[in-house]
């Protein structure tokens, strides 16, 4: 089956070159094709170009889109979210705006562990019901990959449960959903004063069956003070690297806590939130390999400081931009509106903060030989905007731009 | 004509008790009913208050909508808006984000008066046709009062140009817009060595024509260094109130210039932008009754300081809330998302960011007799969301929970 998308008025490619991801000055060069053509077939992406130079004969039944008004990117690859949930926690946003901090608010039993509470309440289909609904909110607004983490559970079963969830919108839900296991999001209420032995339980028990049962492509840790040391954080990640699962980590959101040296160290894919890495961080991600995977959404929402954006990407380290859906610390999922903070609050330029949220979000899920950018023979992900160009859409910001979404080269009716 | 709102999950009437505005601690009491009926009849609320109260005879043709999943609040109050305009500016958003202020920009031939290049240029009907395109969706996304400045002509034909598209909108458009013409927005580039002769110019040709042809309700002036002194707006506004046209101005948006002290003076209806207010500038404000109106988007998209919100609000002073949409300085009609600023940056609560954007907003419109709140024979305009409860519409940021817009009694369709 073929789709022509014809007369795009600019088309954002985002061209990897064969490379996993942008860093440095190439975060600029987002690959901008004016009146441009896609073909897309059998759900890939098939010739790409100017209007001017598109040769290749159709088949009869080739559905065809003037898509001249309209501005085209890749599908966005929102590379850090807990979306799995149950409750919300609209009462913590209204204490913080009446003065209180986020960890008063944690010590009086809201944060992290409220969300717990619930999400260990709700029954399987309740939360899968919730996702599942946030999943189409989120590809209307022009997401079409999505990381999602487990840790609302923090005990064998009830994090079971979340990466069941995961993994059955994964194979249900026309989002492409990346799985990671993050038992280690929060020390358990049942393990406040003896915080070594849900370490010693995450790493012999509920990993290897996570491993076994192939329902997590990542490995997670909130490395922080009051949360997992760096020794504790170590010892997760190097027990799921030995059984063959990715790496992740929660690092420097509060405080410098060495989590990004570690991260770099270990050569996880990602080190995500930033906000107080220093430069042995910033020097042990760049060698590495490491995605700095920025999060403004939360400073923004939290009001604390934004990570120094613009040091890393100078460093050479590749910076991909997510939003960290959750219902504590950034109750957002629009792309876009995290683009406007790149752009407003961390210096980034629209372009810089096009490739992050695209082909570098995709790097920071191993995933960009697939998605992340508009090329020859990737999944045909691409969303149409009602915009004038490109720059436009960090620009005019609290609206959804959206025109179309073309999701493995089928176009979704909402 | 009757419509009756029925078994409304949560209803924000924000009752202002025959009060013009919300002040201090009353700003947090927005009157919130739950499981609530609202009857409208003829264009205006007829009847208020819980399911269980109703009792009112319904008549055979009554309009009936369950909105038992829905929340409902009083349509916004936009009362700072210059949405009448030529153009777009994302490419001085693209500098900002590399590193230009707002001022270099500015003396680069950007700011506003790349705008009024563009506006001039502009033939009446396309203005209007853009304009009114602004209208729609701001009405989707629950505003149902705007006011409009002009100020992107800065020429007597120009100027006129675009206080009639403001009146034609006025006059033909859905939404309720209220006129201000804002003539001393910018010294136009054929002034800018003669200051004031364009004032001059303003008040003794422009000003008299407006108040002659009865298309302003306000007179506005941009206050600041590099703009318009405190002696030449003084001398802008002592005119325009002796026409008997109501006052606003632009007031310490990029230092403490005493605006808020000359609005205080002149008893201006309201006082704009506030970022440098000072000590004697808040007093002014509450001696001389005037509204503050907060424009925290600016801030957030200029990456400027915010308006003391918490001082003022602390002072008595009535604050209002609006987006100053524009294409340099805010380019948002988003009033949920300059909520999500207030209380997230203003250290504004939930209850305080809807009264400003409500209640408040019409009072910096003289209007709180008939838009602003749910009450009994105001203007019909109510907004239902697909929210679980009012605190949610701040908090869960981004996107637009709109389900239902009615204006003057009318369920609109999009």
């Amino acid at each position: 089956m073929q789709l022509l998308l014809k007369n795009i008025k600019q088309l954002v490619t985002v061209a990897s070159n064969g490379k996993q991801c942008k860093t440095g000055v190439e975060m600029r060069d987002i690959g901008v094709i004016e009146n441009a053509t896609v073909l897309i077939e059998d759900g890939h992406f098939r010739w790409i170009g100017a209007d001017a130079k598109f040769t290749t004969a159709l088949s009869d039944d080739a559905h065809i889109v003037d898509a001249s008004e309209l501005v085209a990117l890749p599908g966005f690859v929102d590379c850090h979210t807990h979306l799995v949930f149950a409750g919300s926690r609209e009462n913590e946003f209204a204490m913080r705006a009446a003065g209180k901090t986020y960890q008063q608010i944690a010590e009086q039993g809201g944060g992290i562990l409220s969300t717990v509470k619930a999400t260990r309440a709700a029954v399987k289909k309740d939360l899968k019901k919730l996702a599942s609904k946030r999943l189409d909110d989120m590809l209307k607004h022009g997401t079409t990959t999505v990381e999602i983490k487990s840790g609302y559970g923090l005990e064998e079963e009830s994090e079971i449960k979340m990466m069941d969830v995961i993994n059955e919108l994964r194979k249900e839900h026309y989002m492409t959903v990346m799985p990671t296991f993050l038992g280690a999001h929060a020390i358990p209420p049942e393990y406040k004063q003896k915080p070594d032995e849900y370490v010693e339980f995450v790493c012999e028990r509920m990993l290897p069956y996570v491993a076994k049962r192939k329902i997590a492509s990542f490995c997670d840790v909130f490395c922080e003070s009051g949360y997992f040391s760096v020794g504790q954080s170590r010892k997760i990640l190097e027990k799921a690297r030995s059984l063959g699962i990715d790496l992740k980590i929660h690092a420097d959101e509060l405080a410098p806590s060495g989590g990004s040296t570690l991260a770099g160290e270990l050569r996880a894919v990602s080190a995500d939130h930033l906000e107080h890495i220093n430069d042995a961080g910033i020097r042990a991600l760049k060698a590495g390999g490491t995605v700095g995977v920025l999060l403004p959404g939360v400073s923004f929402f939290l009001n604390h400081s934004y990570a120094p954006a613009r040091k890393l990407i100078d460093a050479g380290v590749p910076v991909a931009i997510s939003t960290d859906f959750n219902p504590g610390s950034c109750m957002s999922f629009s792309v876009p509106m995290m683009m406007t903070l790149a752009c407003t609050q961390l210096n980034m330029t629209p372009e810089e903060a096009i490739a992050a949220c695209t082909l570098n979000g995709a790097a920071a899920l191993k995933m960009s030989n697939t998605v992340g950018s508009i090329e020859t023979g990737k999944q045909a992900d691409i969303v149409l905007y009602d915009i004038p160009n490109y720059q436009y859409l960090a620009y005019h910001f609290g609206v959804n731009h959206v025109n179309t979404v073309i999701k493995r080269g089928v176009i979704l009716e909402f």
